[in-house]
């Protein structure tokens, strides 16, 4: 199948879509209706339903017309399509609190998120483990990354030191790289880069409390 | 204006645009276009221009037809609408290493969203600092949200102690809740909920990895 050229907008959507009917079958785990139709989609998602079904026939033909989508297949044949039905291969550079705190982060394995390691620039930490998690020395990261196949390499080391960490990471051989580092990151085209921003978390709440 | 009536995924797509509007006006910034077309934004959010011009008509007109809609007040208008034209107070529960790391998160302050204080219930920890924001016993939250008047609680205390904490929160006076602890919290119908999940983060990219 030719995925090449399928904008990144679908997948964005695709991820959203997977995400509400996971949380659908497990609300409703005891009676879980087999079919799905876009329109039901459509009003738990907030994307149109011609949206939803253009989205989903860039994989082929889920649906029947005038019943839907077979509900479980689709969840598959979604975690398929955007990679969450297998391992990946994550470690994590930075050992401040944020990076313990995703250490210790139990979505992340349940999603088949895999953290390999630690790692840090600071002598009191190197060597130690976290959470069973081994913390090596942020000089060993480009090795280590090639030697263990990792795929994806989270960034929550201080802003001034970021672009040579996550230099250091490409060169290892990562794919894609997640950064919670409040800086620009200039990464070659080839690989992934997802900028986190917290207060984004915040944003749907403030309209709320502007009704109060 | 009346505003009670504007679906929640209205208000999540308003903070998608708020979002893109921003960076667009970051990258640019030496010259900035005046008006942006329904159509541009659609380009770069992926959300359809009809529905664009539909979302935006929920709070009058802005818009010039053949035009777009003025640039720089459209951003002001959704921030308004959206709240964040104005400073948030926040406490956090929980000052273990999310906790810290959220304390130090640029991002909150930049967006106005003002801690005021850290609740734990470790007798190590109650009475000191971090990152100038005092660490306060947990029992002492209730009254500190009332006297304070604090919008916002972040939660990041452990799973089994969640559900208490944020009882404790809404008795205090919080407006909506941010929940980083990975468990279903109940509350009452008019406090926004916000549920955390990091695992998300990852989501965008695995689609791309597969692609290797």
């Amino acid at each position: 199948m030719k995925r090449k050229n399928i904008p990144s907008v679908t997948i964005n959507r695709l991820s959203i879509y997977h995400r509400c009917l996971e949380k659908l079958i497990e609300n409703i785990d005891k009676r879980k209706p087999k079919y799905i139709s876009s329109s039901k989609i459509a009003e738990m998602t907030g994307v149109n339903s011609a949206q939803i079904r253009k989205d989903l026939a860039y994989f082929g033909e889920f649906g029947k017309r005038g019943i839907g989508y077979p509900l479980i297949d689709l969840i598959r044949e979604l975690k398929k399509i955007l990679g969450l039905d297998k391992n990946w291969s994550v470690i994590i550079a930075g050992a401040g609190n944020l990076g313990k705190a995703l250490v210790k982060y139990k979505g992340f394995q349940k999603r088949g998120f895999i953290i390999k390691g630690i790692f840090d620039n600071n002598p009191s930490k190197i060597g130690k483990k976290y959470d069973h998690i081994f913390i090596y020395d942020i000089k060993e990261i480009e090795k280590f990354i090639q030697t263990k196949n990792i795929d994806i390499g989270i960034l929550v080391v201080p802003a001034d030191s970021a672009q040579e960490v996550a230099d250091k990471m490409v060169a290892g051989g990562v794919k894609a790289l997640l950064n919670f580092a409040p800086v620009h990151i200039g990464l070659p085209p080839e690989i992934k880069l997802h900028n986190v921003d917290l207060s984004i978390e915040f944003e749907g709440l403030t309209y709320y409390l502007n009704l109060w």
